[in-house]
């Protein structure tokens, strides 16, 4: 199992519509790629970093997440929307120890 | 529901007893005490950040998660454990959007 996380924030303003509009588009983009389960679309809430909003998905092996990340859906989301509309993210992908 | 994680680096050496006994000691400590669920120990994978270790746990909510952010197994673990063996850390919390 990898889960593949990524905390970002946005360029538009919070509770702007352009945030609902690029949150619903990541989930419709992204969700359905084949391999990626358990995809979370999460509010970051400590006070401890700078963040504010989170994804997360699991995939079964490294296959399945490297499929994902040459997918066409994906890599037409990064260069389309992710790249515009993101102004900062940090990627964390684990493993089970 | 509230997951904190914390992803972070030891000052041991790695694959070193000292390193598996911070894991082990961590896992005694902080999974027991009320409220933590899901209690999880992750390698960070990503070659993205620098991190190398990942913790995730949840909480019905903000309350439970104050009441781990106190107990005497959490203070007494952070004090004795995590402040002189932890070389460096990030704290992300979470809740569902």
């Amino acid at each position: 199992m990898i889960r593949h996380t990524v905390i970002f924030n946005l360029k538009h303003a919070h509770g702007s519509l352009q945030e609902k509009g690029f949150l619903r588009d990541a989930r419709i983009a992204l969700e359905t790629i084949p391999g990626v389960t358990k995809f979370e679309q999460l509010r970051q809430v400590s006070p401890k970093n700078e963040y504010r909003f989170g994804f997360s998905m699991e995939f079964a092996d490294k296959k399945a997440y490297d499929a994902y990340d040459r997918h066409p859906k994906h890599t037409a989301f990064v260069q389309d929307r992710w790249n515009r509309e993101v102004e900062k993210f940090l990627e964390i992908d684990y493993e089970k120890l």
